[in-house]
């Protein structure tokens, strides 16, 4: 770890020009990670782009350098020899159209924090242990020799806070709250950072939180949650957009359910299905049977099928994993 | 403040018995360093029991050491000779029955980290930079020459995270998060905390936020968004000893939303009013015309009348601190 972290740096420091790519439907640590490190290697004098497949999610637009993540269609030369991962455990994580845009030799520097990373690259940085790919350029940026800015900061904060879930998840350690520490001493604003991440909700993300909950279903051995979005919801809420952050935790939030669920049908016999598991339950083994994925305590799958029998099929797999 | 730190914790050395006490309708710092102090004076040998005039809150009820918190009534012979008041501002804030408990000559030792500390200590150790009381718990072990078992890490990790709302808040400092970071280091077992802090409402909780955002409203210019449960509701939801914990700050969670308020009557004529303030406006100062107060960004009141007759006064009154 520690020769690589040093051996990356030579590289970066060596090398002149940079393509940054994270992963397709980016969240906050993807997108954090990618802001930082460009900011660092503009610092650099280093000639550089972000790029991702997906647009970047409203409540990172706050961050500076946000609205410069470009998407292919906004490049037409390309010819940047070095490819920077981020935040992604295979090459095809990019998703088709960035993957396609990458589709030659160049040289490829991978930092990821995923247990399940390739090891793809010309050059690794995979910190299993790091709770966030932030995490990991956090300690990078001394031996580059940059002074972290605010705007860094606030950047790297952002991915950690996500990845984390406010500190709270079995990733955070004393080395992560370590470096969060650092970072608030590098300039965070704190109260930035707070209002954006967490108390800029749409009203209608409100409304759609509140029928949400009004289809709340508790198993009666109190182990499973879930809850419903139909077609019919979204359309009268006019929420086809947006994506419904947050609101599956609270079927986890009830004291003994081990399983939380939240179905949406997205469109007429397409049924997306989360799980978030609270302990035990390895809810991305149950997503794989489905076709989906994701981690131990966070995944999805895309069912199709009429929203009632998508939901008893998935909950009967879930009792069978539970039981 | 140094200086403070070593005199208290020769102070404790010295001394043989002590009474620990802390602030009526306790909060999470308030018992987290309760009983973090607790047990660390049990592993040097000193006699102390605490005293609270409320009950601990269900969700604290997982903290070892969390069920021999007394209430005055449980004691019958009272020979401590000395107090520790733990996040108290003022010696009233016990409350009336700890406060008649206490009344008499005692050697006094004040822990706390509300600025408006009136030092009514023999001894004071008041750090308003500090996030929680439990940080400055945290600091003065080393000095008692104790290690930190993994109960007191999870009674002073908790009281920290409940005052910080998981570090976002902006009284989390770097010190604030190195604190946590060697109590993690100490074996703070996070998804336990994690879990019983975060993840153990009772299904009817959930059901009092649902009841609660069916009542949603936000003014026309977006600056004020009120929630209310009627006596009715109440009723209905058979909650009346439930305290609706977080569900005042999905009001505040809107984009735009300066000022959050939460209207509970919690008998016919009174009317518990809760009101959250996202960055500038100062809460305390509209809840102090009410005869009640708290701090910048969380206060509140208890006033008599209709519900509709107190929502338009109050509400009135918001809006013209806004304006």
């Amino acid at each position: 770890m520690e020769n690589n972290l040093s051996l990356i740096s030579e590289k970066l420091i060596e090398k002149n020009n940079y393509i940054i790519v994270g992963h397709s439907i980016p969240d906050g640590d993807c997108i954090g990670s990618m802001i930082g490190l460009y900011l660092v290697l503009l610092k650099m004098n280093k000639k550089s782009i972000m790029l991702l497949e997906d647009p970047v999610p409203p409540i990172y637009h706050f961050l500076f350098g946000s609205n410069m993540i470009l998407k292919p269609q906004d490049i037409s030369k390309n010819d940047f020899e070095n490819i920077i991962y981020l935040d992604c455990s295979d090459k095809n994580r990019v998703g088709e159209s960035v993957a396609d845009f990458l589709n030659d030799k160049r040289y490829i520097i991978n930092i990821d924090h995923h247990a399940t990373n390739e090891l793809f690259g010309n050059i690794n940085l995979v910190n299993p242990e790091a709770s966030a790919t932030a995490e990991i350029i956090t300690n990078l940026i001394p031996l580059l020799n940059v002074d972290i800015t605010k705007d860094i900061a606030n950047a790297l904060f952002t991915g950690i806070v996500m990845d984390t879930g406010s500190f709270q998840y079995s990733n955070t350690t004393s080395e992560t709250l370590k470096i969060a520490s650092y970072l608030i001493d590098s300039g965070v604003e704190q109260e930035k950072v707070r209002i954006n991440l967490f108390e800029s909700k749409s009203h209608k993300e409100v409304l759609l939180l509140r029928k949400s909950l009004q289809s709340l279903k508790v198993s009666s051995d109190g182990k499973i949650a879930w809850m419903q979005l139909s077609i019919d919801d979204i359309k009268e809420l006019d929420v086809k957009d947006l994506h419904p952050e947050g609101i599956i935790n609270h079927t986890r939030s009830i004291k003994g359910v081990e399983v939380g669920i939240l179905f949406r049908e997205t469109s007429p016999g397409i049924v997306k299905v989360g799980f978030r598991s609270k302990s035990a339950i390895d809810v991305a083994q149950i997503a794989k049977k489905f076709g989906g994925g994701g981690h131990e305590k966070a995944a999805g799958a895309r069912l199709e099928g009429r929203l009632d029998d998508v939901k008893s099929k998935v909950l009967n797999s879930v009792k069978e994993v539970i039981d």
